[in-house]
């Protein structure tokens, strides 16, 4: 079985490649379990470190000739993680438009031109919900308000059909927050929920832009990869056929209750500065605080405990 | 003022023009009803029939090129009408893909580099909604289970979107099934319903595709008309800044109570044969056949009093 990452140097895309080498096998398109023989990694720029026993191909996911050449005919499963971040889509909207929504449509015309039908996991986002009610169900209209929450909800609506159309068997998740990366902070809107965590741990500063009264919906990075794996195991007919998107479980937070449970976990908080900044407070603000998802629930997704397990889990592996 | 038609030469598209031509003025970009200067029509083939007093561009609005010649620096409002109907986007998918979605986002592209905002208003369809609810409410949220559906739901995204960014003022009204058009029948799969009432009219004889318990949602062409023009008059502020799209008011009927209103006008119902055809049938029925909409009364959408003013509606123009 031939598995391909898109964005596969990125951190989820990094963390899910360990973690298929470690389990060895995944659900084929005829619902058996079978071993995984081959792990590609796409991603634009060759990293510093690369995974051992995984390829590696490195280009511009926006140019056809790439994932023509990327994507060969014995392809059984893409995860397709690649995406321009959400500030840096609101900031660059060509860009967004670009990887966001082209390479993606690229991707599923190289796919429904494969032999064997593949199956496609699509990392949506919690973003395709903007001014949501305070609860949101799994029936809640998507109105994003960032060009990046307009381009995932663009990607899902495409794959939906394609699946429709026999094309690909597609399914899409609609990821939370997710906390606590490791790392620096990066461009999306929501850096800021894992800094606040991480580089006080460090005895660094970190900058909060957002109220601390703000809500967030969040997932450890474990718990992510574990359900991205489970939406790609899960038979066809679990699907269902009506809608191939699926708001994945989270826990409500405020920024005020992470920086509570730092502070038990040994954390200084003093080092983390208010700093308030209007364009991410807004988008940060345009996403669910509170989700309802009664659907992943029922198709087995998995959830967190506690935000207290999620630092711990931080910081069990930063020492490992 | 300089108003663009896309699919000027189609059905709606000329009903448009002489209604324009006719009133003469519509409301600016800065609220005030201001004249129109000149009226461009853009369609793919020459008709033999070219509209007076308007100038006409032919083409092949996929191409980039196209809009921009088409759209001059000093257009100030499109309406955007051309498409490739339901049936013939669903037999072919990438000639759909082309013209819907791809012709779109070039014409929203072109729209947003003109010196002066544009009014863009953009015909979408309860095709957006598929196996949807026994009534559809103002919020429910739109599955497709069409190729047009789904690629008119992407173009509602990218014009809401397009306005966030300030790009474009753009507003989308999805249109019910327009009863009773004149001419031949087209491939939409909602051409039989003017079909049904049409050819017995003129003593001939008629297809019915659907099962006659079927639930429609239809709206006359006059009144399309009226609400298209509507559409682009309202103010910014009246469309609000969450979402550019409203479901048009429309009249809920059976395919029988559209035969039983012909015979009370004279039509020779024997002309009418059932021939059950699947793919019409899959189609038409994952169309909503009610709806709730608040909303559109609320912001002045017009709507038909009942069915048998429309086939009066249509014998009037037919003879005069």
């Amino acid at each position: 079985m031939k598995i391909v990452i898109t964005g596969g140097y990125g951190f989820l895309g990094q963390l899910l490649a360990k973690k298929l080498l470690e389990i060895g096998k995944l659900v084929d398109r005829n619902g058996d379990l079978k071993t995984i023989d081959d792990i590609i990694l796409i991603d634009q720029i060759e990293p510093k470190n690369p995974i051992k026993d995984v390829r590696s191909i490195f280009g511009d996911i926006s140019e056809p000739i790439f994932f023509n050449q990327a994507i060969t005919d014995d392809v059984d499963g893409v995860f397709h993680l690649a995406a321009i971040v959400s500030s840096a889509a609101e900031a660059d909207f060509d860009l967004g438009m670009k990887v966001n929504l082209d390479a993606t449509r690229i991707l599923l015309e190289r796919c429904r031109k494969l032999p064997n039908k593949a199956k496609i996991v699509f990392s949506s986002s919690v973003a395709v919900f903007g001014n949501a009610p305070l609860i949101v169900e799994d029936d809640t209209p998507a109105l994003p308000l960032s060009s990046y929450g307009m381009q995932k909800i663009l990607g899902e609506y495409l794959i939906s059909e394609y699946t429709r159309k026999n094309y690909i068997d597609g399914r899409c998740v609609r990821l939370p927050t997710i906390a606590i990366r490791p790392g620096k902070p990066n461009k999306a809107a929501s850096s800021f929920v894992s800094s606040i965590i991480r580089e006080p741990l460090s005895g660094e500063n970190a900058i909060c832009p957002v109220d601390r009264s703000q809500s967030l919906w969040i997932q450890s990075p474990s718990v992510i990869i574990e359900n991205l794996i489970h939406a790609y195991n899960l038979n066809q007919q679990e699907w269902g056929t009506e809608s191939r998107v699926v708001n994945l479980p989270g826990l409500t937070i405020t920024v005020a209750e992470m920086i509570a449970s730092l502070k038990t976990h040994g954390g200084n908080t003093s080092l983390i500065i208010d700093k308030p900044d209007e364009t991410i407070s807004r988008l940060v603000k345009s996403w669910p605080g509170a989700m309802n998802t009664k659907r992943a629930r029922k198709m087995g997704f998995k959830n967190n405990d506690n935000f207290d397990s999620m630092i711990e889990e931080f910081i069990d592996q930063q020492i490992s």
